[in-house]
C-alpha cells in the first residue's frame, strides 16, 4: 500500500458509512486540497457501488475540512445494468464539508472510435520543478508530487505570467504509484491556480468542480493541462485535461472558483 | 409571459416544494429535453435561494420523466455571503427522475478581465434551418427553437458527416423571447447530439451534465457551439459554449452521454 493509498483509505462502517482520515500531507497552506479530498469521497463511493470506475464526479466545496477523523456518507440513488448513481457527503464534526453526486460504471479499456490528439509539452528534461516551499507556508502536497511544468506556464514566479490563464505539467507521484482513478481526482486539481498565469495571485478557493474519468490510465508520466476561457466578475472556470503515457485522454475536468485577492 | 417561461414555472407549495408542469412541446421523440427540464428545476433553485443566478448546475439524469404535473423539491445545503449551495430533485410519481446541485450567486455584469475570443460561424444568412421533422417522430421541441446550423456540422443529415464530434448553430427561440439564465440551460442541451457529425445515430442519452451561467445574456441571437475530444467505450463528451449577441462568454457545459445503437 502506497502512502497516497494509504492517506485515501475509507473504512467501511456501514452499507452507507465510511471512516476515512484525512491525511495532514496534502494540505495547500492551511487547507488540505481539492483533488485529495475528491480522492477520499471517490474510495468510499466506488466501494459501495456495483461498477468498478467513478466516470463522473461532481463536488461543491462547502468547506475546508481539518486534517483529521472524518466520515464520508453514500447514499445509493440509482443502480441500472450499465450505470451507478450516488449521492456522497464528506462530514466533519456533524456538519458537511464536501457535498458531491458520483457516476459509476464499469470501462473496459476498448480503443477509441475518435480522439482529440494529445498535447505537445517540450521533452520533460526542458521542463521545470517548483521551489520547495518554505516550512511555514503550510503547502505539506508539495512533497507527495513530482511536477515538471512547462516553463511559460510558471513565468509568474518570476514576474512574468504569460497573460492568460494557462498551466501545463507533466505529473507523477513523488513515490512509487501506478495512476488509477484516484490519483486522477488529484491530478485535475493539482496544479497551481490558471489565473496566476494571467497576473492574479493569491488563495483562489474553488467553489464548485466536475471531472470525468474517462479510461484507467497507464502506468507512467501524465500529461496535465490546465486552461480557463473566462475572469469575470470575481469568478473563473479552469479546465483541466489529463493524458497518459500512452497518449490517450484520461480525464476531464472544470472547476469554477473564485480569483484570489491575496 | 412566454410561452417558454409558461412551461418552466415552478409554483411554490412550501419553503422546499414546487410544483410544476412539464410541457409535451418540449419533446425530442419519446423522452423531453433535458435543457427544458433542467430550466424547470433551475425555477425552483432560484426561487429558493437568496441569491439570483445558477451559475453552476450539475445534473444526472435518473430517468426520463413523462409530460404532465411533476414537483421540484430543493434543499438548501448552505448559503454564504456570495455562494449559496442547493441539493434539487424532480420527482414524478415520488420516484426521483433528475438529482441535481446548483450553486446559485448574483452576477454583477462587470466586464471581463480575461476572455477567450468568440467563436467565428459563417454569417446567418449561410446558415441552415434543418428540415421540419415528421408529426409522428415526437420531435415537439423543434417547434420552439429557431437554429440556424454551420453547414458541415449538419453534413450527416445528407450522408456527409464531418467526421468529428462537432455542432455550431446560431440559436433563439421562436417566440419572442429574450434569452436568460433559464433559455441558456435549454441552450447547452438544444445541439444535436455532436457524435451524429462523427457517424454515430440514434438516441444518445445524456447520463449527467454540468453546467456554467458566465453571465447574463444580451438580447438576440446566442452563438452554441458543440464539440467532443473522445469517443470510447460507448461513451462520449460533449462541450458546448454559448457566446451573446455582444460577444460574451455566457454558459459552458459538459455532458457525458451514452452513443447511440440506432
Amino acid at each position: 500500500m502506497t502512502k497516497f493509498d494509504e492517506a485515501t483509505q475509507a473504512i467501511r462502517v456501514d452499507d452507507q458509512t465510511y471512516d476515512v482520515c484525512l491525511d495532514p500531507g496534502y494540505a495547500i497552506g492551511g487547507p488540505l486540497n481539492g483533488g485529495y479530498l475528491m480522492a477520499v469521497i471517490l474510495r468510499a463511493a466506488v466501494d459501495a457501488s456495483p461498477f468498478e470506475h467513478p466516470v463522473s464526479t461532481s463536488a461543491q466545496f462547502h468547506k475546508a475540512p481539518a486534517p483529521g477523523p472524518a466520515r464520508v456518507l453514500v447514499e445509493p440513488l440509482k443502480a441500472g445494468r450499465t450505470v451507478g448513481f450516488a449521492r456522497a457527503r464528506l462530514i466533519q464534526n456533524d456538519v458537511t464539508q464536501i457535498e458531491a453526486l458520483i457516476t459509476t460504471a464499469t470501462l473496459s479499456g476498448a480503443d477509441p472510435g475518435f480522439s482529440e490528439k494529445p498535447p505537445a509539452l517540450p521533452p520533460i528534461e526542458d521542463c521545470r520543478k517548483l521551489p520547495d516551499p518554505k516550512p511555514e507556508s503550510g503547502m505539506t502536497l508539495n512533497a507527495q508530487l513530482d511536477l515538471r511544468f512547462d516553463p511559460p506556464t510558471i513565468g509568474w514566479l518570476t514576474g512574468e505570467p504569460s497573460g492568460r490563464p494557462e498551466s501545463r505539467a507533466y505529473f507523477r507521484m513523488a513515490e512509487e504509484q501506478d495512476p488509477d482513478a484516484y490519483v486522477l481526482a488529484l491530478a485535475v486539481d493539482v496544479l497551481p491556480p490558471v489565473v496566476f498565469s494571467a497576473g492574479h495571485r493569491g488563495w483562489a478557493p474553488t467553489v464548485d468542480l466536475t471531472w470525468h474519468l474517462r479510461a484507467v490510465p497507464a502506468p507512467g508520466w501524465l500529461t496535465v493541462v490546465g486552461s480557463g476561457r473566462l475572469i469575470s466578475d470575481g469568478w473563473f472556470d479552469e479546465e483541466v485535461e489529463v493524458w497518459d503515457s500512452a497518449g490517450r485522454l484520461v480525464a476531464q475536468s472544470r472547476q469554477l472558483a473564485r480569483v484570489g485577492r491575496g
